[in-house]
C-alpha cells in the first residue's frame, strides 16, 4: 500500500476520488497518532481538521491560493498534504519540522503564525494586496472558535465587512478551544449548534452533544437567551457576522468531506467576504483524545494505546506549584482573584477553578481585556493574580503600562513559560518580558529558580503594593516541597560567595549555570564571586558595593537588549566596572531544547566561561589587570 | 447670577429642577467655549456630552458610584460637575488640571484613562469586585462609537455578557469618533440611527442627518445590507449586543435630558449588564464645532467667534510634512499603501486619503489589526506605511514583534508624537518606543531632527528591506523646504565635531540641546566631541572607534531604560568607556511643555551640563583624568 510519504501532495489530491479521499483521512489520522505519540505535539486539534484540510487542498491551489492557519498548531495535516510527511519523525525537534507554519519551511506556509487571532487581519492584508495589484487568487483564514474570543478577530471582521475584500474565513468550531470556551460569543455559537445546526447536521450534533458536559452548559446558556434571539437565529444563524457585513454559510459538518467541499466551492464562487461555520470535534477519530481533548491539546510523547504519557516526572511543574499555592493562598485570603486567558489548565489553575469558581475568571483568549479587568478589580481593593504565558502577555503591553503601572495598582502577574520554552519555538519563547517590564515605572520583577522560591514570592507579592511580575520557566521544578520547612525567603540579590576581580550575577533559573561557570573559571585561577538575583526590578546593587569587582558577568534567560544585564549596568553608571552580558542575541530563537539552543547561542557554562576568558585576555594583556585582584586593592 | 464655580457640585445638582438643569447645560457650554478657547483642549467631544454628564450625576452618586470615561478627553463636564470648574484656567498646563480623568486629582475620577477602549474592561473589574465583596454601588462605562471599533470592547462585552456582572454601558454614539468612522459595526449603528432610531428620536435624527455627508455614506451602507437584517433591526436594533448577552436600550436622544435620565433610571433598576445607546452630536451648541467636529476634536487656543486658531505657525508640523511626502511618494510608487488607526487627519493623511483612496486604509481604533493587516500586505509584496502615534503603537507590541519582525517583512512605521507631547500628558507621551523597538530583531529605528531628514528617511526606508520605524516629535519642524535642495541625506551616526575625553551623542530632535551642552562644557575648558545620531538601530559605532573618548554622554527623548543610551552601551561592551545616559527616568511624566518637563527632570542643556560636571568631578579627583585627554593618549 502507498504510504503518505510516497505521494506527490498536494498535486495527487486533485485526482483522487471521494472514496480515496475518505481513506486518505483515515490514513492521516493513523499517521498523526503514530508520529505525534512519539514526538509529542498538538494532536487533538489536528485530528479535528483532517477533512477540512483535505477539502481545502482539493478545492484551492496552494501556494497560489493562500491558507492562513490561525495560531498554527493545527497545521500538521496541511504539512502532510504539502510534501512534508517525511519530516514528522523530527517534528518540533531542533533542526526539524516546526510545529507551526513557517514560510521558511515551505512555500505552502503562507504566513508564520503562533499567537492567536491574527489570521483574519493577515488574510485581509493579502486580499487587499491582491485587489490593489489586480491579481487573482484566493485567501483563506482558518480560525477556531476560541480565537474568536480575541478582539483582533472582531477588529478585522469589522474592517473587512466594511472594505469588502474577498476573504474566506473558515470558522473551525469545536466548541472548545484550548480551555473550555467562555463568553457571549461562545454561547451564541452554541445556540447555533443546538438550534439551526441541528437541522443541518442532525446526527453530528447529536453525537457531539449527547451526555457531554457541554450539552448541559449550553442548555443553561440557551435558557438565558431571549425568545426573539432564538427566533432570529432559527431564521438567520449568522446574523452576528452579517451585522458586521460578512456573508455567513452554515453550520456544516466539518467531518463530512462532501459538505465541506461544497461549501468551499460555493464561497469560491462569490466575490465578497464569507464565513463558513464548520462544526468539528477535537481529537476526532482517536478515542483517548476525543474523551480528553484538553489533555491532548499539546502533549509530550504518549502511549498510543492507553493515551498515557511515556515519561512521567516525579517532580511537579512550576505551573502546578503555582496553581496549588494560589489555591491555598486564596482559601485564606478572600481578596484574591485568579485570572487566566483561556489557559486555566495549562497554567495550573484547574483545581482552583473547581474549588473557588466565584473568584476565578477565564476571560477567553483576550489578554488585553484580562489585564485591564484586573486593573478594575485592583482599583476596588481586590488582589488579582493574572496567570498568562510570558509570550502571550506581550499582547497586553499597553494595558500593563497604562492601566496597571500608571496608577500603581496592586496586581500580581504570573508569567509562566518565561525564557526559552523548547519545542514550540520562536513565537512561544518568553524571552522579551524582562525587557518590556523593565521600562514600566512601578513594576517589580521577580524570577524564582525553584518551587520553593516561587511559592515564597507569591506570598511576598501578596503583602506588597503596586504591580508585581513573577517570571518562571516551563517545566518541572525542584524544592517545591521545601517551602515552609526552610527559613523564610525574601527576593532580592544574595551574595553566595565573595570573589575577587570577577563576579557572576545570575538571574533566577540560570543559577546552576552560573555555579558551573564559576567552577570552570576558579579552576583557571580566578576566584569568582557569585550573586544570586531573584528580584530583577528594583535591583539591589548593595552586593556590588560590598565587593567592587572589576568585571561583572550577568547571565539571564532573556534577550540581552533591555534585560537584566542592561538593568544592572544602568544601576552602576557611576562605577568603573565592566559588565559582560549573557542572554539571547538580537535574533529570533528557533525551536529546540534549552541545552541545544544554549549551545548554539553560547549560553552553556563552557561557552560562557570561554567567552569571558577571551574578553579578559585582551584586558589582561592591555591593562595588566591582575587576576584575582579587587578593584579597591 | 451664580457662577459655575460657586456651586457645590455634584450635591447641588440633586436639588435642581428640570428647567434649572437645562439652563445649567447652557451655562456649561458657554463656560467650556470661553475656557477651552484660551487653553486649548478637546472641545467638541465635551460639548457633545453636556446633558449626558448632567444626567449621570443627577441619577448616580459619585464617588460611591463609579463613572469610567473611555479615552477620557470627554471628562471636562464631569470635572466641572465635581467641583473643579475653578481649575479650568490652568487646564492641561504644567501643574494644572489634567485633560483626562486622574484619580490623583479627584475622588470622582474613578480610573485614569487616556488610551481608547478600556472602559468596559475596567467597569467589569470594578463590578466583579463589588459582587465578590457583596457591596452595593453602580458602575458606569461611557464609551464612544469610535472606541467600539477596538477589539478590547468586544473582548470585554463578550466576557461581561457571559459573567453577567451588572455594568451600565453608555454608548455615546455621535457617528463620528475622531476620524470618520469606519467598519461594519459603524454601518450597523448607522442603520439603527436611520431606521429604528428614527422612530424614537425623529426630529433629532432629522436635524443630524439632513444634508450632511454622513447621511449619504450611511445611505450607501444601508443599500448593501440584507433585507432580513433590516427587518431584524426594526424589531430589535440591539441584536448585536444581545447576541453577546447584553441587554440593549435605545436609541435615545442624548441631548434630551428627560430621555437620558429616564434611561439611566431604568438601567439602574435592573440587575444585569445593559447598554444604553445614546445619540449625540459632537460640538453640540457651538456652530463652529458642529460644522467642523474633527478640527475641534483636539485644538489649541482659538478665537471663540471665528473658531480660528490664535497662533498660526509659519512652519509645517512633522505630521503635515510626513503626509505630504507620503502622498508624493505614493503617486510615484504603486506599491505604497497608507494605514492609519482612526487618526487620518491628525497624522497628516487627509490629502492622501482624498487623492489615493484605493491605497488608504483607516482601520478604526484597532492598532493590533492595523499592524497585522500591514503584515499581510507586505507579505504579498506591497509597502505598507503605518501611521500611528508612538504611545498608541504600544497596543500592537505583540503584532510588531510576531507578525512583522519575525518574518522580517518590509513595512514602514511612522511614529508620530514620539517623545514628550506636552499638554496631553502621561498617557500620550511617546517615550517608550525606543525601548520596545530596540528589543525587536530585524527592526530598524530612525529619528529625524527636522523636516528634511524625515522626508529623506521615508525615501530611504522605501528602498530598504524589512521593518523600519521612524519616530518623530509632535509639533512643527524646520528645514522641510530644504529637501531636494541640499545634498543627499543618509541616516546613521555623523561626527559633527571631534573632541577629546568627552563626546556627546544625541538622538534626533535632541541635537540642539546637545549643541548647547557642548557650548557650556567647552566654556569650562573641555573640548567636547559631538555625534548626531539619526539611526538608532542598528547603531553605527564607527565614530567611537575613530576617537575613543573616555566618556560618552547620550541624550534622548525616551525613557533611559532600554533606550538609546543602553543600546549604545551594548554596542560598546568591549570598550573601556563610560556612558552617561540622559533621558526620562523610571517614572510617569506628567503634562507640561517640553521645556517645563525638561527642567523638572534635568534635561535642559544647563542641567545636563551640570550633571556631567558633577559626575566628572569624582573621576577627576579619584583617577586624575586629564581634561581634554583622549583615551589613547
Amino acid at each position: 500500500m502507498k504510504k503518505l510519504t510516497d505521494y506527490d501532495f498536494p498535486a495527487d489530491l486533485k485526482t483522487m476520488s471521494e472514496k480515496e479521499l475518505e481513506l486518505l483521512a483515515v490514513e492521516i489520522r493513523e499517521f498523526l497518532i503514530e508520529k505525534v505519540s512519539r514526538t509529542g505535539g498538538h494532536i487533538a486539534s489536528n485530528l479535528g481538521v483532517v477533512e477540512l484540510t483535505i477539502a481545502l487542498h482539493k478545492v484551492f491551489d496552494s501556494p497560489k491560493d493562500k491558507i492562513i492557519w490561525d495560531v498554527g498548531h493545527q497545521s500538521y495535516v496541511h504539512k502532510i498534504l504539502t510534501g512534508r510527511a517525511e519530516g514528522f519523525d523530527d517534528l518540533r525537534k531542533f533542526g526539524g519540522l516546526s510545529g507551526f507554519p513557517k514560510t521558511k519551511e515551505s512555500e505552502h506556509d503562507a504566513f508564520d503564525t503562533g499567537h492567536s487571532t491574527t489570521s483574519i487581519s493577515v488574510a485581509m492584508g493579502m486580499a487587499a494586496a491582491r485587489d490593489i495589484k489586480g491579481e487573482d487568487y484566493e485567501v483563506i483564514a482558518v480560525i477556531g472558535d476560541g480565537s474568536l474570543t480575541g478582539g483582533m478577530a472582531y477588529e478585522a471582521m469589522d474592517n473587512l465587512g466594511f472594505k469588502k475584500n474577498k476573504v474566506i474565513i473558515i470558522l473551525n468550531d469545536n466548541g472548545m478551544s484550548i480551555s473550555k470556551n467562555v463568553g457571549g460569543i461562545s454561547k451564541y455559537l452554541g445556540t447555533i449548534r443546538t438550534s439551526h445546526g441541528y437541522l443541518n447536521a442532525k446526527k453530528f450534533v447529536k453525537d457531539k452533544m449527547d451526555g457531554s458536559k457541554a450539552a448541559k452548559s449550553i442548555g443553561k446558556g440557551l435558557a438565558s437567551f431571549k425568545n426573539d434571539l432564538k427566533y432570529t437565529l432559527m431564521n438567520n444563524p449568522g446574523i452576528f457576522f452579517e451585522n458586521l457585513g460578512i456573508t455567513y454559510f452554515g453550520p456544516i459538518d466539518g467531518h463530512d468531506l462532501k459538505q465541506v467541499t461544497a461549501a468551499l466551492e460555493k464561497a469560491k464562487g462569490l466575490n465578497e467576504p464569507v464565513v463558513i461555520h464548520c462544526l468539528t470535534k477535537k481529537g476526532k477519530g482517536y478515542t483517548n483524545a476525543e474523551k480528553y481533548p484538553r489533555k491532548f491539546h499539546g502533549i509530550g510523547p504518549f502511549d498510543p494505546e492507553t493515551g498515557e504519557p511515556l515519561k512521567k516526572s516525579e517532580l511537579p511543574s512550576f505551573s502546578k506549584v503555582m496553581g496549588q499555592h494560589l489555591l491555598e493562598m486564596a482559601k485564606n485570603d478572600p481578596d484574591i482573584v485568579a485570572i487566566t486567558a483561556a489557559m486555566g489548565e495549562a497554567t495550573g489553575l484547574k483545581d482552583y477553578s473547581i474549588e473557588i469558581p466565584e473568584r476565578y475568571y477565564d476571560v477567553g483568549i483576550a489578554e488585553e481585556h484580562g489585564v485591564t479587568f484586573a486593573a478594575g478589580l485592583a482599583k476596588e481593593g481586590l488582589k488579582p493574580y493574572v496567570c498568562i504565558y510570558s509570550s502571550f502577555l506581550q499582547r497586553a503591553y499597553d494595558q500593563l503600562l497604562e492601566d496597571i503601572c500608571l496608577q500603581d495598582l496592586h496586581a500580581v502577574f504570573l508569567l509562566d513559560r518565561a525564557g526559552v520554552v523548547g519545542a514550540d519555538g520562536e513565537t512561544h519563547h518568553g524571552i522579551f518580558d524582562l525587557s518590556y517590564l523593565n521600562t514600566m515605572p512601578n513594576m517589580k520583577v521577580l524570577a524564582p529558580k525553584d518551587g520553593r522560591e516561587l511559592q515564597a514570592m507569591m506570598d511576598w507579592a501578596n503583602k506588597e503594593n503596586g504591580p508585581v511580575a513573577i517570571r518562571y520557566p516551563r517545566g518541572v521544578c525542584v524544592n517545591a516541597d521545601l517551602y515552609d520547612q526552610e527559613e523564610e525567603f525574601t527576593p532580592g540579590c544574595r551574595r553566595v560567595s565573595e570573589g575577587e576581580a570577577i563576579e557572576i550575577w545570575s538571574l533566577g533559573k540560570m543559577f546552576p549555570t552560573a555555579v558551573k561557570v564559576k567552577e570552570i573559571l576558579d579552576e583557571k585561577g580566578f576566584n569568582c564571586g557569585l550573586v544570586d538575583v531573584t528580584m530583577e526590578k528594583p535591583l539591589d546593587v548593595s552586593p556590588f558595593k560590598d565587593c567592587e569587582p572589576t568585571y561583572i558577568v550577568t547571565i539571564e534567560d532573556n534577550v540581552i537588549a533591555g534585560g537584566f544585564g542592561d538593568n544592572l549596568a544602568n544601576r552602576l553608571l557611576d562605577e568603573h566596572c565592566h559588565i559582560l552580558r549573557f542572554g539571547w542575541p538580537d535574533t529570533f530563537v528557533e525551536h529546540g531544547t534549552f541545552e541545544e539552543l544554549a549551545d548554539k547561542y553560547g549560553l552553556t557554562p563552557e561557552k560562557i566561561a570561554s567567552s569571558i576568558l577571551k574578553f579578559l585576555k585582551n584586558d589582561l594583556e592591555k591593562d595588566g589587570i591582575h587576576i584575582g585582584k579587587k578593584r579597591s586593592e
